[in-house]
Order: C-alpha cells, then sequence, then structure tokens
C-alpha cells in the first residue's frame, strides 16, 4: 500500500531532521578549541561524537545502499569508526584527543554532506528500499540519541578537568526553591513470574527476547537517594569503613582517592558540585549522581538495604508513565522529587540513571544481530552492571522500561544515581 | 543427649586430623625453598597456605573460645589474614613471595601446635561450647579443602614459571590408554520453575538462600570439551578473529599474547603441556582446561552454541553421583570422558571446573554472616564469573551440586574447561 | 650617562616587539583547535607557549616593579606557571592538553595586554627600574625564542600523531636539488687546557663559569650524519643487534619498538618522513635526525668512532660563524651538507642540534640565580645529554658556541642528529 | 721462567680458593628458604649470587680453555647470566624470585663441581694457559667480590621487605661506645693538572685510561655526613622543601613517599634502622646511609656545599692507605669517625659509598674489553652516578682510589653515604 509508506518516508524524514539537528544544537555554546578535549580514554571529544554519528549514516544505511559509495570524507572510515572490528582498523580510543584536524568547520561540513545524502536517499528510495533500510536507519536515531547523551556526559568531563571550570551554558539552576523532596516509601510487588524484555516498540537487540523469570517478593523505594541521605553515609564514615564495600570497590576507591561523588569539592565547609551550568552549592534534595556502582552498593549497603535487579526494576517500572526531567528541558541537573500523590514511584524515568544490581548479560536466547552491527551491543555483556530509567541528560523519546544501559562498576562520569530495593 | 554430642565430637576430632594431615601430606615432595615462590600475585606461597588455614583455627575457633588466647606464632595475624579487614591489619597480597621466615619449619610446629590446642579444645569442649564452634569448625575444615585445591594450583603456577619446569610428582599420567573418550550428546532439560541453592548439607552462605528460578528448556553438552575440539578451533583462527570474542576478552588476549591455553608450548610442530607430572604432550581425548572464561566463550561462540548458566547446570548436575576424577586419585590431571552407558551427563564433578555464563552475585535475600566471617564470600561478588563442579584438584567430600566457585573472567591458572549448552 | 640609557631603552622596546611578533607569525597557519592539542606530556600546546610566556614578563619583570600587580589573566598563574614551585602551585603537566579554555583568542588577549604594559613599562621606567629588570627582560626574551622553536617541535608532534598528518605549512623543501652534499673529513685538535663557558655576551647560567678543561687530542667529523649512512647502519642490523647499545637504549628501543628515526614510516619499500610541510621521501644527503641519544650512541660505535664531548664540541665550534639554517629561513628541516671550501667543519649551527657524549651537570663552581629564576636550570642537571648548536627550528640569534641545550637520552621529538669524533 | 709461574700457579689456587670461601663463608646463616627471595627487581635472590660467579668462572675459564666444555648445569647458561648478551638468552632478571629449584643444595654442588674444576684447571695448565687465562680469573675474582657485597645489600633487602625483620646474623653493633666522632674539618687541594685513572694494579676497564684532567682548587670534608647532621636537615624541612632537590630528585621522593632514609622508621618518637643485625636504634655519630644520590644532593644544597666530582674524591683519597671497615670486619654497619690525629681525611675507603656529582661516563679513550666481556661495564655508562671509596660490606682487597661504583640516582639499597664537598 504504497500510501503507507508515504507516510513513513515522511515520518522518517522528519524524524532524521529532529535528531539531526537536536545534536548540533546541543554545541551552540561550545567554542572550537571545546569540540577537542578529550578528558579521559573514556569519553571521546564532541567533534568525535559528531562525526562519528555521520559516520554511523554512511556504514550502515548510504554504503549498504550504494555499494560503490564514496565518503564524504576520505579518513572517516579510520577516525570515527568506534569499535567494529568488521568495519575495519581504526584510531586508538585514548587518542582521539589528539586530532585537531579534521577541524570543526570541516565536521559540520560532513555532517551537512551526509545529511543531504540521506534526506536524498530516503526522499528518492524505493517502497522496497525503504523497508530495508528502515530499521537501520530508526537504529542509527536511536545511536545518534545515545551520543546526544554521551556529548553533555563528556563535555561535563572535558570543562570539569579544566582548573578554570567553564560553563556550558548560563542557565541557572533553581532547584532549591523545590523545597525538601518527598519522603521516602517503600514500593510493594509480591513478585512471581514476570515478563522481561523488548515488545512491539522499537528496542536493542540486547533487551531480547522478551522471556519470563521469577521474582521473590520485593520492594523498592518510592524515589531516588538524595544528597541529604548521602551526606549522612559520608558523615558516617562510608567511605573509611570497609564492611560496607565490595572487595574490588573497597581497592577502586582506595587508590582513586574517592571521598565524595565525582565533580563534587569541599569550599570552606560546604559541598559544592561542578555542573553544566557552573559550580553549585550541592542541594540536599536533589537525587545523588555521579557515584559509580561500588559506591551505591556501599550506600545500599549501608542503609541496611540493597539496589533492586534489573527484573524487579523493570517490573516496577513499565505501568509508569515515561514522564520526568530529560535532555530537552535543557537543564541537565536532576530535580527532587516532587509527589504528586499519585502513589506511584517517583523520578522512575529522567534525573539520573539508576544502577541495579543486575551484571550486564545476554538474555536467554539472545542472538546478536548479523552483519557489522552484531558489534553493537553484545560484545560487551562481561564485568558491567546495568542501569535503568534515563537521566537529564537522555532524550525522552530514546527511553523505555526495558532499556538497558550499562557501565563498569567504577566509572563515575555518568548521570548514574541510587534507588534501593529490599 | 549426650550421647549423640560424643558422635559428633569423635566425628569432629576424626574429620579434623584427617583434613590436616591431607593438607600435610600434600607438600611431602617439596623441597624448603619451594614452600617459598608466589609466582604472581593471584598466588600464594605453599608455607602460606598452611600457615593461614592454621591462623582461621586460632582467630575463629580457639579466639573465640578463649577471650585471653595466646597465638602460637606472634607475627601470625599479620602476615596470615588473608582478606578479612575486620581482624586487622595485614601484609600485602603481593608481598607474600618475599617472607622466607617464618621457615618451613617454623610453620610446621605452628601447625602442629594449634593442631594439638584445636584436638584438646574439641576433646574438653562443654556440649555447649562444642555445639557453639561446630559450624565454624566445619566452615574451617572446608574452607582447608579449599586451600588443598590452591596448594596445587599455586604450586603449579610456581613451577610452570621456572624455566627448568620442576616435576612435582613422578607418578605417569596415562590418559592416552584411555582411547578417544565419549561422543558428544547434547541432554535436554525442559526448563520451568526449578529450585536452586543449598539445603540441609554443609554449603557456604553465597548458596543460600534456596530459591526458585524460572528456565527455558535447554539442552547442555553431555561432556567437556576436548583438546581436539579445542585445537580445531585454534586452527580455524579462534585466537585471531575478534568476531568470537568479547570486547574485553579481545582486550585481554592481546595485552597477555594468548594463542593457546595456559601451560601450553609449542615444540617442534606439536602441543605440550606443563602438568604437575612434568610436560605433557597435549593428549586429543583429555578436557580442554586452564583456559580463561573469554577463551571458553569465544569457543562456545566459534562453536554457535554457548556456556550454561550456573542455575542451568545445577538443574543437570543435582541428580548426578559426586563420582569422578578428585584430589584424592592423587593424579592432578583430567581424564578423557568414559561413557557408561547411563544416559547421565559425564564429568559432571571433578576432571576441571566448568565456566558458566553467570557472573557471580549474590542469591535473592542474600545475607553474609554477622562478624568477620561476613567477609568470607559476600564481598567478592563482582566482576568475577561462576564456575561449578569440582576438579582433579578439589577433594570428593568438598564438592556438592550447589557449589558455587568464582574467578574472573580473565583468570587462566584455575583448573578450569568448558562444557556447551545451548 | 642618559643618552647611552635611551639606546638601550629603545633597543629593548625593538627586540620586545621583534621577538613577540615572531612567535605569533609561527602561528599564523593553525585553526583554533590546533592550539589545544599536546600530544604527549613532554610537549604542551601551542596555546600554553603563547600564555607561559607571557606570563613569564607578568611574573618576572611586571610584577617585579609593581608589587601589586594585579594579573592581566586571573587564572595565568595556576595555568601557565611551567615548573617554578617558589611561584606556586600549578597544573600538572600531563593535563596541559585538556584547557580547551582560556580560548586562543583569550590567549591572545592576554598577550597583547601584557605587551602594552611591559612596553609602557619599559618606555616608562626611570633609568634606575631600567637597569634592573634589563637582565630578566633579556632572559625572558631568550625564553621566549627557547618557547619559539618548542612551538615548532611541539605542534610537529601533535600533527604528527594526527592520521591524518596535516601539513603546517604548504612550502615545497627543496634539498634534493642540493646534490650529494659534502663528503666527510675528519677535523683534527690538538687538545691540552681549553677554556669553556660563557663570555660577556648574554649566556644562560648554566653556561657559568667560564673555566678550563684539560682535553687529549681529538677529531670531529666535517659535518652531520647523513640519512644515507644512517640507513646503513638500519641495513646491518643497527637496530637489533644489542652490541651497539648502551643497555638502558636497548630497553627502551625495545620497549617503544623503535625501528627508525621517530616520523619515519615505510611505504612501498620506501622510507618517508613526516615534516612540517606534510609527509616526504627521506633524501640521502640531508641530516639525519629526530633520533634519541641512545641511538646516536649505538650509530657512532657502530661507525667505530664516538660523540663529541661537549667540550671538544665547544673547541671546533667556538672559531666558526654563527651561520647555517635557523628558523627564520621558515624551512624547519636541514639541509645536505655544502662545501665551500673553507676548510671549516660544516652545519655546526643550525640544522639539527647534535648529541654529545656529555652527560648535563653543573660546571665547576656553578650557583644558580638567587630567588624563582634559580629554577630555570639548575634543577634539571640529572639524568639528561647535552646538545649543541641549534636546529633549523632555533632563532639564529638566539644560538652561541657556549650554548647548552639538554635532553632525556630517550627523547626523539627535538630536532637532533648526530655528528662524530673519535 | 718457569718457578716464576709456578708462584704465579699458588697464588692464584690460594686466591680461588680464599674468594670462593668467603662467599659460601656469607651464606652460613641462612635458612634454604632465604636463598630464594627476591627483594625487588634490582636485587637478586642469594641463591642466584652464588650460581652466578660459578657460570662466570664456567664461561669465560672453563669454556674459553675447553671449546667442548659441558657445564655442571644443564639450565646454567638460561638462568645464571645476568647480562651477557653475546652468551646467550636469559631468564628475565625480574623473575630470578621465581627459582625454587635448582634447591641451594643443588646450587652448592654446582659450585663444588665448578670449584674442583677450576681447581684441576689452574693445576695442570700449561704455562702458556696459565698466562692466558689468569687475566680473566683475576676478574672473575674481583667479579665474586662485587657479588659478596650483593649478596648482603640484597639479602639486607629481602629480610628489611620481611614484616618479622630477621635477624642475619647476632653479632651485636656497639658503635654508641665510640662516642660522638671527629669535628669536620675541610680539606683543601690546589687543583690544576691532575692525573686520574687505574694503573699497574688490577682494576676495571672502566677505571681505564689513566689520563689527565684540571681542576679548579676545591675543598672536601675530613669525613662523612653524620646521622645527626642529616637528622638536622630532616628537621629544616629537607624532605618538604623543593628549593633543595633535584627536579626529577623531587619526583622520586614524592612517588616512592620518602621521608627518611631507607630503612629507617619511626618507632614511639624515635629512629631505629634496620641492620643485617636486626633494628637498631639510629646512632647520631654513625655516618648516614642509604640515601639515594637526590637525598644526597639535596643534603649537600641545603649545607651551603655540594658533592665532589669523582675526580676530586680521587685526588683526595689516593695518598689515603686503604684502611677502614669492610666486610672482614663482619660487622655490616659503618662506624663513627674517629680522628687519630693524621690531620688526613676520615672514612676514605669502607664504611659506606659516597656519592660523587659525576655521572658515570667513558674515560677519554675508552675501549670495552673484546669479546663477550666487553658488555662487563661499558653498556652501562648512562643515567647513574659515581660512588667512591667502598663500604663495610666491600672486601678490603677489592677496594682502591680508582675504584668507580655506579648507581642509579634513585637507589637506595646499596650502602651508600654522603661526603661534602665545596
Amino acid at each position: 500500500m504504497p500510501t503507507v509508506r508515504e507516510d513513513i518516508r515522511e515520518t522518517l524524514l522528519t524524524k532524521f531532521r529532529q535528531v539531526r539537528e537536536q545534536t548540533t544544537r546541543l554545541c551552540e555554546t561550545l567554542e572550537p578549541e571545546d569540540f577537542v578535549v578529550q578528558a579521559m580514554p573514556d569519553a571521546s571529544p564532541t567533534k568525535w561524537h559528531l562525526a562519528h554519528t555521520t559516520w554511523f549514516f554512511e556504514t550502515f544505511v548510504l554504503a549498504q545502499l550504494d555499494s560503490g559509495y564514496v565518503r564524504a570524507h576520505a579518513d572517516a572510515n579510520y577516525l570515527f569508526n568506534s569499535y567494529y572490528n568488521a568495519v575495519g582498523e581504526r584510531i586508538a580510543r585514548d587518542r582521539r584527543g589528539l586530532l585537531s584536524r579534521p577541524t570543526i568547520s570541516e565536521i559540520h561540513r560532513y555532517r551537512q554532506t551526509v545529511d543531504d545524502r540521506m534526506l536524498e536517499a530516503i526522499s528518492s528510495a524505493s517502497g522496497k528500499a525503504l523497508s530495508e533500510i528502515q530499521s537501520v536507519l530508526i537504529l542509527g536515531l536511536n545511536h545518534e540519541q545515545q551520543h546526544q547523551e554521551l556529548i553533555l556526559m563528556d563535555i561535563k568531563a572535558a570543562f570539569g578537568a579544566n582548573p578554570v571550570r567553564p560553563v556550558f551554558q548560563d542557565r541557572p539552576i533553581t532547584t532549591e526553591s523545590k523545597g525538601r523532596g518527598a519522603e521516602l516509601r517503600w514500593v510493594f510487588h509480591q513478585g512471581g513470574l514476570c515478563e522481561v524484555g523488548g515488545g512491539l516498540q522499537f528496542h536493542f537487540d540486547n533487551e531480547r527476547p522478551h522471556h519470563t523469570v521469577y521474582l521473590e517478593p520485593f520492594e523498592v523505594a518510592s524515589r531516588l537517594v538524595t544528597n541529604a541521605e548521602y551526606l549522612a553515609f559520608m558523615d558516617d564514615g562510608g567511605y573509611t569503613r570497609p564492611e560496607f564495600w565490595l572487595s574490588d570497590g573497597w581497592a577502586a576507591k582506595t587508590n582513586a582517592r574517592w571521598e565524595a561523588p565525582h565533580y563534587w569539592e569541599r569550599r570552606d565547609g560546604q559541598w559544592w558540585t561542578f555542573t553544566l551550568s557552573g559550580m553549585q552549592k550541592v542541594s540536599a534534595a536533589e537525587p545523588v549522581f555521579h557515584v559509580s556502582f561500588y559506591e551505591a552498593d556501599a550506600f545500599a549497603r549501608w542503609s541496611e538495604a540493597r539496589l533492586p535487579t534489573e527484573a524487579e526494576w523493570e517490573q516496577v517500572a513499565t505501568p509508569c508513565p515515561i514522564e520526568g526531567h530529560f535532555l530537552e528541558a535543557g537543564v541537565y541537573q536532576p530535580m527532587p522529587a516532587e509527589d504528586l500523590g499519585t502513589g506511584r514511584p517517583l523520578q522512575i524515568f529522567g534525573d539520573v540513571w539508576e544502577w541495579t544490581a543486575s551484571p550486564y548479560t545476554a538474555y536467554p536466547g539472545y542472538r546478536p544481530a548479523s552483519g557489522s552491527l552484531g558489534e553493537y551491543n553484545g560484545k560487551f555483556m562481561c564485568t558491567q552492571m546495568v542501569l535503568r530509567g534515563g537521566a537529564c541528560v537522555t532524550p525522552q523519546s530514546h527511553i523505555r522500561p526495558t532499556y538497558r544501559n550499562f557501565f563498569g562498576p567504577a566509572s563515575r562520569w555518568q548521570f548514574a544515581g541510587i534507588r534501593l530495593a529490599r
């Protein structure tokens, strides 16, 4: 039915334009120099994110449509391939910050050229071709949304590593006015046989297959752990008492000399934190974040609670509307919980990612996609922990109850906080 | 009922003597110099194992019975505490190989003194006291059995790091005579709601609580992967094709330059391997072992199969008798599978530990023991993988279907092999 | 005599303007992004050099003249202090590449403001004040000239680390037209009691005191070692035969996998090298450079010769005119030796720095300057080797026969080559 | 003249027996386990020293005399070659501590066999053969004496790394009875043209050629720096004020957290030090030692003095008798200076090695020996500093005024102290 197809085509064109423009808009306040810096091997320069997401469309859409496709930038495949072994050799990850060239102007031209080609390709594709590229195109847009979050995380890392603490945006953060936040309640779930994993809506391969798990009854906290609660942990010797910590966590803490969440600084007896709006006083009612899994786990043990498993979290989250504080609000800082009296758990989506007790592994029967894109998720299923729910730097349309994010247990630069369970 | 108690007392006395003597017997062929060497930070000198297991009884039995207890060796608590923060400061793990003193003679005296005191304590304990120490005493004996295996693993590592490749025992290994081994069959399990975890018999805290899981139907291989099968993987580029490997595994392989299982050496076009009976030709029908989780996982992917989860493994293992090749046989090398026509999966217990696909995490509702012994297991529940089934260096009475061993995914010095699932 | 003072004032004003403008001119082809990159901890971003040299004048001239001096950039002292402990805390050397801010525009404004203040200060200083600051002002200009060379070295390192191999300047290098270069002759010196060290002309404190040394008779080569000669060393197994190498050199070579001079790449059976004019074929007659002391020493041993000591070099260099290929020529690449028949040794000044056999130590009776500037040279007098003669990236007016440059024996990014002695 | 030859033969036989027995005697108090430990990569196990010195005689004497020579231990060349590339592959230096086998009993047998062969070879050599091997035999004995000192240094490092602080010998050290020691005087030398380097007596190749240097007038201290003086430096912030330190020294100090000489420990407000006779209170009048070059240099700068150059030291030492506290005394700890009123500088020989300001480089015209023994000294002439005068762990017959010892500037486990100059 051609008319249906034309609807899809229009939707794809619109979505493509929106997502790509959203990415560019995130960088409006940056100076050319800012696009170059790589704060640490785990982070990437903004410029690299802009180019890599573009390379993705070239590699998995344009080059698939046209076997003689010539890239819009000669060195793109070497410079902007992230980790796809099947697509070829590439620059070492920790050397991305050495690339002053191509300049940001060249990268913008590269994006523009590829965008033009993509829009032309979508517009002119036959119905058959369109249906062939549709799924990878949607994957590419979701991939780009992931990098929107990474851009914000990584530029925060770059600015945070700079002693002058540059301000990414002047927009003030006014969470204090929101007051003390909501009281902690425990939300009960009776467990039993539960469904887990992606359904009909778009999802990544790591959310598949949809499957059944058996859960014991459990409770999760109605809101995220606040800075005030975390400060109580710190005041009670949280960072100096090994009994709360995993063995590896204690070693990581000791080696890296953690004494507070990442970005926190003590100035004149008061804790401050670096935000994308500059240095701010730590606000009691806001959710604590920029903590590692090890810190989240130690806090939970100190609280005589634990972190939820990802299956538990998913049961609780599934009925909740996907509402909260996301990238689109442009605040890039979580807000205190606000109890609207619905009885639902608060802050499930947005604000900060929530560490779970679940190592990142394959779901029963998982198979990665065939071809190069099979490297997208599967090969990282080891020694990482699952996080759920999205953050204030995640696009709202990108998140869902089944979404599985993952980071190493010592990582702290992502926007990750804590929800307790028991 | 006092008579019952006396039975228990006799059993404890007998078991204590047996286990302690077994440990000493393992070291009969060692020279004084051999007791000192620490091949790598993960391994410990034999001497240290002999002392640490003794320290365990002093700390958790004798010092509990007598608050004024004076240790049989002045520096024992600093030198021989492994990782119990609650028991005090200790020598750094990677410096245990610097301890030429106390000499092995002193360590033997230390063991003898503590054994005498323990036997006296068990013999003279009131019924009430006996019942109080009974569980920690049994824990201590199981702990000592773990270190019996570690002694063999670690002395193999020490001798394997020595260019002269010392022979631990002259006993020849005659597995070749056993022929080709058994054919691979797939053992089906219908899944569903299954029971997991320790029951009435002794088990470690990490096997608790007994709980329910839901499993999809699955199959496991009827026997372990053989050297012949692993050589086929190697010949097919197993170590040079990233598509089979987890991302971290590929990095580990590349950094450490793995090209074959640990202890394998190529001599004149033939693969040899270092065993506790000296260098041996790699035997086609024997199970492959001394592979990391990463290698096991890559082999499974190459085989278009996967590793079993620990819950799957436990379902299959529970009906099997605890028979196989264990430490008591004194061979310290796995044997080819031998099909006795029972229809049961082979090599489930003994031979080599089996990597599972399961990260080592807490069972639902897990709580570590209170007090210092709470550090026994729980604090290691991160970034490690579960192994099941025991090995030819595990005491037979030490293993059970619910037993959870764990190592980091890159570790290769333990006796670990591969069973496939799908 | 006031008129003399006014001459000095005019000279200082002119010299100050010239040197500062020369620095800015070096950066004309750079994009804003290029100013940020730090290729390795030893190198610095161009932006940092521009700011640090400015900070030097603020710290050691303006702040000395005015005890209430307020810096033209608030964070200058933390960001742009190189290594002067007496002047305060500073950013770690290896983190200079994280500074996207201050931007290059801000740095240019910073330079402009300080230049204005300096010119005003020089113009308006009383005769007494002028004579007080004269020597540190001249030191500051020499310091800035050192950083002109560093800017070229470091941007070469940054561009050389970029897989796209950016071209710093389009200017072609036409050394091939110069032919085979000059034959090697040996220049004899009878030795005996010789004078060493700086005289009346400006020199750094490490060239003091002027003193006497006793030398055995020696010969030095009439010109630098050529690429052709170095290729013969390589072809004769220079990089694979330990007998030519110092023990530390062999270890450095092995760890870093040196197989040719830095910046050399083999492409289709031909050696190419990265230059500030882009990739060029290695030219037989040009001096070899970007070699470490270890390589220079190994080459000398292979040649059955040795490197000259710095005292020997100075005897030979003192009568030579300070002519050659310097920064001012804008070529930034050494040229083949050209024998003009004067009988003098060739290429003594300019082209490439010459490694000597002399560790960098204090001359007899050396005392560093008092105050913060005492940290300028003296504290580096350990584990480095002396180089002499300047290079094609050294300003001509900066070099002299007594000038002592120094680098660690494994450093290769400076423009350093080889002259033999025996 | 045959009779002369027979005298030489007898002398060599006697000397050989004496030196070899001296080595064995040093190890009398060690347990078998002690022979295995390698405290750090720079140190070696005692067992290795015993074997390596034996390998030296096999390699450079027995195998030279008999081209079909079969080694007395099959793996000797791989295990006991130190650094002679020309003699073949060898075990990595930092893995010598993994060698529990060959056992010390085997090593003693290896020594005995080689000793027997050596004595037989010396006894039965023709006059011609004897004269051919005479120089390498004497080199081998001097080499063995170097390793006698290394055995004591390295076993001190091994015992010092053991928390139980084993006592190497029970012999008490009674330096306190010697009182306050001697006052510091300055010994003047007029400088001028001076002779440096080895003469007719045995010396290593690095002491050649004998040559002339020109020295400015100088003074050296009449005795070594004492612990009392060094404590004054420490009390005055010696370890916290960068102005006294070389840049690399400050970095080394900071990284390794030096706060006092090596082996010093603070206990109840008093400094103690680990000696080969166990823990001792730091004695005010004894020479400070186990300091690095960086500490010696910083102390000198704090004292407004400097370290002597090796040429200066040699001028002052040449007229002094070779008397002092040496290995033969069996004390292994330096003594307070005792002024006997001779006017001569004190403690020139023995007690502790004296750091000089001279980097270890080749003398003018230096050529290493031909053949494998050319690797003995020459290849280490980089990034090390010269020490002079011997120590209380040096055999008396091993030292001479021209003797050049050398260590890296951060090394602290050798018995090295400080003499000032100015």
